[in-house]
């Protein structure tokens, strides 16, 4: 019976450490909690046949499309825009500009995705450089943090637009209302750190935001989830997730060894072990998983390379939660509001409802 | 019996949230462990020669000296400079400058000590900009960071300059014969990152080191310990430093819970406490304790606010290793064998052996 389907994924099925496997595994994974999604799957068509020959469950859902290179992650991105004309990467990022798949989702090389999306794609206007738009686990849930890593410089107007983006990501996602806004600096009060955040700071006090700015904030309060939104350039956001995921690996390592010191210990462990799976289910950075490339004129969600079918079925959770929340829409809406564009049609057209899938 | 004491110390018994009590138990603890330190004590002299009549044990080690004012950790730096002539940071700040004490050790407001140090010890010729550098828990043990937030804005030099100061420290506290040090950067490949870190790479790819340069690092290989000494701007590092111990604070939260969960999880617990202790004593931020102002001619030495004696205590012992390592002295001696000064005397002159000790 052929389908009806609501929305279309371009998945780039030999990006990431444990391509295509993980990447078949997770749509397969997807496909349980969205029966409504579609899948173009972009690799080499022999391999992908011959792994979904097994899985008769997603025939309909996914139709593969050949693509006869591969984008590797040790290549520049320069040197991947240029040669990486063929690859599956930038079919399906092809295939969004052309408006045959609502978004993409890709566990390949960052730099080479963000340079093909930004070539091919085009940045929304009024967003002069686009960002990475994660989730960090915190005290209170979970917060959104950007830029990631795309840009290690940022002039005031960047961080500002990054806290535009931020927030409308914020309610997308994690669904809220308001979402509050933090600027990361070295210190609260208003008159420390530099001259880029300090500029960005009074900009964004004096105008109309979708959601609430709460000035400065600090590296702790990242964790401590004191603000919904904490916006920062690439550089300092990169080090911060970095930093951040190497100390959870050190305490992960250290509560390892804690357990192994003895056989008290490790008997403790044994009866408290039913409590540590929700521990562990709460550092578990597939939960985290999928970042955004917000700002540019189509949804382009990265996995981070070494997931697993979990984690990759998790960046698909964020591609739908922004197909299905118009994130792009009403990211230019936003910022007609602010009457810094004149072009209110800045997103690529979303394809109505995605054809039937044969595959 | 009138002790002969090796070296003296300056201390602001003013500063730090727990002053002046955990200043003085904390001069009690090093009492201990160095009964050759004498100790000039700066602060309300009323006030602590009434904290002080109950230590007899002390009345050899301490000399207290009145300052009639107090620095606020809310102050100003600039305003603490002007105001604060008559504080006893300033004070204890002043009498290294005369050759008094060998070292300074507050725990008042950073931005103000830095201030002052910097006014009136001046920097070592050959270094710009004095940098913050402290010790950061890691898998292997402890590495040096620095710069943490005295240059929110860095130029190639100073990167440089921090990385010698930085290799220095880790020989002299740390005891390490070659350090080796990287450059936190947002990606570990040679093209990545913005211009002032690419500029400093190459130029201590090209230079005599205290240390051997391994190249960048990222956020991740903080913890991890891949190299002893990470070197940084004062944004990005206060950033790093400040997100991990909001992050080990997160972990520690969310592993309190999980042992209350449940019955079985509290037994556990207790069966495995014994082993816990050395976890929690890994993670004890009091071990970390000490951050020292490089660059300075003088030593000055800087303990968390929050810090109790055992904190405090700690930041005395780093304040001994790195004088009777002669920090100072080696690190002109080095700044003169790269050719970029020749004012080999750049240091404040120390102390002979600090007199003897009359409170």
């Amino acid at each position: 019976m052929p389908g009806t389907f609501e929305n279309c994924i371009a998945v780039d099925a030999m990006g990431g450490d444990n391509a295509p496997i993980a990447v078949i595994d997770g749509i397969a994974l997807s496909h349980v909690r969205h029966p409504e999604v579609r899948f173009l799957l972009f690799g080499d068509q022999a391999l992908l046949t011959r792994h979904l020959a097994s899985r008769p469950d997603l025939a309909e859902a996914i139709e593969v499309r050949h693509a006869p290179d591969i984008v590797s992650n040790e290549e520049r991105a320069s040197h991947a825009l240029r040669s990486g004309r063929q690859s599956s990467m930038r079919f399906a990022v092809n295939s969004v500009a052309e408006g045959e798949a609502d978004c993409i989702v890709s566990a390949g090389n960052t730099g080479a995705l963000m340079a093909m999306a930004r070539f091919v794609l085009k940045t929304v206007p009024g967003i002069d450089r686009p960002a990475i738009a994660s989730f960090f686990p915190t005290e209170r849930g979970r917060s959104v943090l950007l830029d990631l890593g795309a840009n290690t410089d940022c002039q005031p107007e960047n961080l500002v637009q990054f806290a535009v983006m931020g927030a409308l990501y914020a309610k997308a996602v994690l669904g809220l209302g308001e979402p509050t806004i933090g600027l990361l600096n070295v210190g609260a009060e208003a008159l420390k750190g530099n001259d880029v955040v300090k500029d960005a700071a009074s900009q964004l006090r004096d105008m109309p935001l979708p959601g609430q700015f709460r000035g400065f904030v600090e590296g702790d309060d990242i964790p401590r989830g004191i603000v919904d939104v904490v916006v920062t350039d690439g550089f300092t956001g990169n080090v911060a997730l970095k930093t951040a995921e190497g100390t959870a690996r050190l305490y992960t390592g250290w509560l390892r060894e804690t357990f192994r010191s003895g056989l008290l210990a490790r008997i403790g462990y044994l009866m408290a072990r039913n409590a540590f799976r929700d521990f562990r289910d709460r550092m578990d950075p597939r939960r985290y998983n999928g970042g955004m490339f917000v700002g540019l004129r189509g949804i382009c969600v990265k996995s981070h390379g070494g997931m697993d079918a979990e984690g990759f079925a998790n960046a698909i959770d964020v591609a739908i939660d922004l197909v299905r929340n118009r994130f792009n829409e009403r990211l230019v809406a936003e910022l007609n509001a602010f009457g810094d564009t004149d072009d209110a049609s800045g997103v690529i057209a979303m394809p109505a409802a995605a054809k039937s899938g044969t595959s």
